[in-house]
């Protein structure tokens, strides 16, 4: 352990919620580090609070201890668990499908169930919706600080029985690359496709080339026009479309200094398909 | 003095206020370790700032300074002071209420004025307008680093005299609890009311009781429906409102994965009443 | 180097952007300490990115290291620098006119272009978006660690060549001062105006004096009553408007606990401009 404890909520900072978390923290041990992965994923959104996750534990160092908490099940039955990844960093969450990315691409090797009676804030009395503070920040932090070894978390549990969402893969058939909107760069409004940019170069495709992108939600055809893949927003006029590679080797969708996702009204989500192909360069004479 | 040093403000973290306020306490002392509890206290919302620290500060160890910014009375004689509360923590405010509900659930145990000749950043010129920086910031710091004691803030000030805003009582009378809605739970819209899980208990009550909750704006009704008593959300139907004891142990009302306060336009504050009485639970065949 | 490092960008922190530059960061040396300047200035917008720059370095201590990433030409020609102020601090950023106002108001004494030979996450891949990450959270980690020297940056530049927004100026003219208003206190709605106090005071000014105050967009008139310039907003009645020196030394323009700016449907730029006249006090019998 590094005793980095690094926090994602949807708890939002206007209120003294993550304040009260990182106080429990450090009355487990001061040394401890803290950070924040982000607090404004969307209220219950599973599969948000996974992405980000799975976008930006790969850039901290080995042994941190991250804690996500976006728990629609709060009091259920749901079970809270802490994961140890194949690059040795460690997930303390409620096991609702917070992992589901983690798990497929960067591997889970070890999984605990955490043990209430031991690995709970004392004295957090008859609350019952605060689980966030009174168990993972604090379990999170006895684990980051040496107070428990990972063994002493609780039981193991199999990593085949960890909860994982349904993930749509992309597919390329007769020169279309087909994939999801998985997510937006919601500041910047650049889709996020699920399009893996190996999958795409089998389209034999060079910077510069042009491609009929086409979106649907549902059965509707919500955008359908030709663009051309860019190494960066630069490579296109300004407020013009583009693809490129993401920061996550994924192919995004952008306007360049502008928002693609609020100029056609396009959301995330399984229902948001992509389709690409590649067609002729445009010469204007 | 454990060094640590949490700031709450009413300023934003749009622009460079706060990070201005960290640069002033770390040049005071590089060694100081800085936190926020919010900066998204409402502007000049006194009142919920008061709450904010209430909510938080008993989750931070002993020996921490906070510093809580929300001056409306910027520039005016309004005092700036530091207290002393009895759990051994220390706030530096405006004392213009900030320090209600501490003073009352938590007690104070020692104030002293902050002597501004002595405790406000050297040259920090013909700004009036920027105490948060200038005076608290600064003075929070040297309190923490131990480059003053806290008899080295000022001369002391009655704990009597800080100043209170107005704060109703819940009672109970004819089987009915009446109370407030003290403040929201912003980001989920919860209802957080000044009811203690105490007061509540005198209805005999038991998890799944049935309840009759009025809440009124002044004299108009705006909710009058039926609920249920929770031990979480996860107790009722996604979309059903329910009772539930919150994480100050207070009663709070919530609609599972919605928002209640959206759902019915309410808002918070002294002319914001409920009222909840016990009623037959409803079987339904 | 005292092993601060100060972020600025205009990522926001919904995502898990600015938390893989702390990632970064970290990896390259734990023992760094990571602070926030603000993550919210509005996208592309380096003008704002400059001014907030300006606005607060000069509160942190020498051997600071910021990172300002406002970028919208990531991925093109623009350079890539880090300079040492006249006050040895040291600001890695984008040359995009950034610096202006540090370059204008504390002095650049040396710059460096980055070598992203060197100088550029390893395995940073085929993305070509996400330099805040891969060049300018590293590169300023590695400078703030002593990983490396400045001169180990890359080749020195002349200052001259750093570029420089136009920085419209405040001048005095037949008892008249004219200025834009530069940006705005965005929380509180206040204007904040390029009037130094020094200038503004050749008009002969007592605090309690009247002033007319006249603001123009490009020809329209938008604003032209009288206020008093008060030391701070408690010098004026609740909801009244007044003029004051803001935390810059310059002359701001404030509703007492209302926005001025939203009154008024004011924005900032060199196309808004101001105009303070001396009038005589009103005396209201």
């Amino acid at each position: 352990m590094n005793k980095f404890l690094v926090l994602q909520t949807d708890f939002g900072t206007s209120d003294g919620a993550v304040s009260a978390m990182y106080g429990v923290a450090l009355s487990v041990e001061p040394t401890l580090r803290l950070f924040d992965l982000t607090h404004d994923i969307p209220e219950y959104n599973i599969w948000e609070g996974a992405y980000r996750l799975y976008q930006t534990i790969s850039y901290w160092p080995e042994g941190t201890v991250f804690v996500s908490v976006v728990d629609p099940g709060v009091g259920s039955e749901r079970r809270s668990i802490v994961a140890k990844t194949a690059s040795n960093q460690y997930i303390v969450t409620p096991d609702n499908g917070t992992l589901t990315q983690i798990k497929k691409h960067i591997g889970i090797v070890e999984a605990r169930l955490i043990d209430e009676e031991v690995n709970r804030l004392p004295h957090s009395g008859e609350s019952y919706t605060f689980h966030g503070r009174d168990v993972y920040a604090f379990t999170g932090a006895r684990l980051s600080a040496g107070v428990i070894l990972f063994q002493e978390v609780g039981p193991e549990v199999s990593v085949d029985s960890i909860v994982e969402l349904s993930v749509p893969e992309a597919s390329l058939s007769q020169g279309k690359v087909t994939g999801n909107i998985d997510i937006l760069d919601v500041r910047f409004g650049n889709l996020w496709t699920n399009i893996e940019r190996e999958l795409f170069r089998e389209l034999q495709i060079e910077y510069g080339d042009s491609f009929e992108v086409l979106i649907e939600n549902d059965q509707r055809q919500v955008y359908k026009n030709i663009m051309t893949f860019g190494r960066s927003f630069a490579d296109s006029h300004l407020g013009e479309p583009l693809l490129y590679v993401n920061s996550l080797d994924n192919i995004g969708v952008a306007l360049n200094q502008g928002s693609f996702a609020k100029a056609y009204h396009i959301q995330s989500g399984i229902n948001w398909k992509i389709t690409i192909r590649k067609v002729p360069k445009i010469i204007y004479n």
